[in-house]
């Protein structure tokens, strides 16, 4: 109805209804009353909601702010304002460190807290659950770091353009997923709900490489450029792996209620040590191993293993050539 | 000229310039005022740049800032510090909804009348459009969230990683890029210039995922992983439509004349009802009509149109295996 | 083995923990020391950290401020709240290109500097080159304007869905991202270290549009949709190319220690003038030449040269027809 009268085409409506008042009062306030009953009402009978509770959920805002204060940590004097020296460093990370501690371990708890009520668990604990949780992953830092230092190494022997780690460590995002990913992926071996693919998703907007926490991903990983890279829930990859833009390693092709019929069963492939995938390849299947040392062109769709030691080319489909004008 | 003097090889003209005075005073501020004015003048021949007068154009920022706060009202407590509970949400949704209608106001207002500029249009009633055409877009609230509420579900059916709607809610760029779209499409059919493709191109920066404002979307939509998609400004997609990453739905090759030619015509695909088409799968043109129940397979390129009911696969094209050594 | 403990399913060993005291009490701040003696002992170990030291490194964040300071001075009015007039616009861009140089002169002594020590070359005058090469950068900013408004101009050519200069100001990332190239690539000629890179990879983050600041590209260049687009090092682009999404300007795969053999090769194609590249093709190899005029069809892998005036088409792989019940 209303639409109508407003189309740009027809003006006489609204110059009706305008006309004889100031332009400045025209204001229509008083209809958004019956815009929020609507909405309210509309609300009780969808359960996407049903969350509003005096229990409240995680904040993806908090979240965020738990990624960026890591890496303030595992890469420090990178991304801070603050000179560090020698001297004040371990000051530095411990008053980081302790603060990273107090923001997980928040975060968790309301997680485990809201998981609790989803699914009717009486949430016993809970906060005690999240200091020991949170505990855990600060303990897992260090190995962390250990692994992003390979990681870093990797990206410097793979890509001909870089020029050192301090240009993997600002300008590659597929350094910044890996480190996202490392961290979601301790919280998700500690089974905490939500928070790991709140973290994997800010890399995924980041970057547009879509890693799913539980995927397990060796040491040296490198993702050049990265766009369009996915990389499934059930997904387990070698050491030293180096993989391109638009790469799949995806499940075979999913029937409509997939959802149901498919969840925690092995749907993504297995890549093993040493291969190297080029862009816009697509793998597929729970079933398919890629052997160790393949070597994987660029454009090929796989969805059968290959044996260790393998180079797989796609025969070019034939081009045709003509005159452009 | 000056480039060359500073070349990193070349370190005498600098050491000249330098050497007697303080580095510290070696500012170079005295030779800005010759740029600006070389600018300035510049400008004077670019249309690019002729909206600069008293009108203001829409803000990016602000329109950014109406995705958010409709994001806080069409998903209470996800995306906000408010704890709310049955017996405040009523207000918070309330205050939200007033907020975001005085924002919206403003910015089609300004849209409105920097279109009547630019097409050199008598600007009559622009506020009192400005006022009405929010109005509407406020009044389709209720519509969109029950259209997300489908959109929802879908995800929940089609992804076996999903766990929970709240899962979809914080983590699915496609549910996020689906909602941006639903807000733009409003404006769109509202008539509403700049603002819809300010909207649209905010989620694309977010997701990688480009759905012009123009196309027309069904109930229960479902884009997993999303990065790359493209769905064209003429598009038509019917109800229970699952798309994967790298799926473009778009025109065929246009001339290098395209812009002129080709507006306002029926250039990108029919998408029916119940159809599924997997990971960077390309169709291309405006007489293009996937039929109903159709599964298209992953990385095939699409240019007719497909009866319903339709399974496609690509004949795998013949690879080569070799030894990789 | 504490990960063990805490899995959900074992309730018992936390209960144990905090059975006896005030859940809020049950912080374990005390550990946290124990985490930081390890990352810091681990760290004298990794290059990856050796920067720490009073000579400070340039600032992701700053140098992302620069692209947006640059934005607001070559877009006028578009992306800030000031309102511009004819009477106020010279005393704006003088002030904002003013705070630039300033801007960009730390930022790039700051990179020199840090650059000097990387390399163990004494760092003289690293001030005085950092006041000069960024006032080059200003002076170069009128060529970037004139280079915009072409590559403006070739958007409304090429684009059937553009309705004015606004929208692409406004709403085209292949726009942003060759804008933000622009002003990188007039860095990297100043062989500024990563300062150029940092700005790449943010205009990558944005759009998922992947351009190396060193690619070489003329006038008239216009990215459509753009996800997944990737142009390499060594690429050189003529004037008036369109491209779309998905499209990779890459190097021929590359054996494991890449790195190392083929830095500072041509490794990337040559893309003549007037050329068309249609979604998701991949051209490979730096003796590739596109010739003049030539129009490249979407989803084709090209690793040799196209004559001049060329139409590419890929031959279709044969589709398989089933039935999808």
């Amino acid at each position: 109805m209303l639409r109508k009268n407003v189309s740009v085409i027809d003006t006489t409506a609204v110059s009706a209804l305008c006309d004889h008042i100031e332009i400045t009062n025209c204001s229509l306030h008083d209809k958004v009353p019956k815009v929020v009953t609507e909405l309210l009402s509309s609300w009780s009978t969808k359960e996407c909601y049903d969350h509003i509770s005096p229990v409240s959920i995680p904040s993806q805002e908090e979240t965020i702010g738990i990624v960026e204060q890591a890496k303030r940590i595992l890469f420090p004097g990178f991304f801070s304002h603050t000179k560090l020296h020698a001297s004040n460093l371990e000051y530095y990370i411990g008053k980081k460190t302790t603060d990273l501690y107090d923001k997980v371990s928040e975060q968790i708890t309301m997680a485990i807290r809201h998981d609790c009520r989803r699914n009717e668990r009486p949430c016993t604990n809970c906060e005690a659950y999240g200091h020991k949780k949170a505990l855990s992953f600060i303990q897992s830092l260090p190995k962390v770091a250990a692994m992003l230092a390979t990681d870093i190494r990797a990206a410097l022997r793979g890509d001909p353009a870089t020029k050192s780690p301090d240009e993997v460590i600002f300008c590659y995002p597929g350094l910044l997923t890996t480190f996202i990913f490392r961290l979601a992926h301790e919280l998700y071996l500690l089974e905490v709900p939500i928070i790991p693919r709140i973290m994997t998703e800010y890399a995924h907007s980041q970057t547009g490489i879509d890693i799913h926490p539980g995927a397990s991903i060796g040491s040296e990983f490198f993702i050049d450029h990265g766009t369009g890279v996915v990389i499934g829930e059930t997904t387990i990859i070698g050491n030293n792996v180096r993989l391109y833009q638009g790469v799949t390693l995806g499940a075979l092709s999913l029937p409509h209620n997939a959802g149901e019929k498919m969840r925690n069963k092995k749907r993504h492939p297995t890549i093993e040590d040493n291969v190297i995938i080029y862009a816009n390849t697509t793998v597929l299947g729970g079933d398919t191993v890629i052997g160790e040392g393949s070597i994987i062109g660029g454009n090929i769709w796989l969805t059968e293993s290959v044996p260790p030691g393998t180079k797989v080319l796609m025969k070019r489909p034939e081009l045709i050539y003509s005159n452009s004008h």
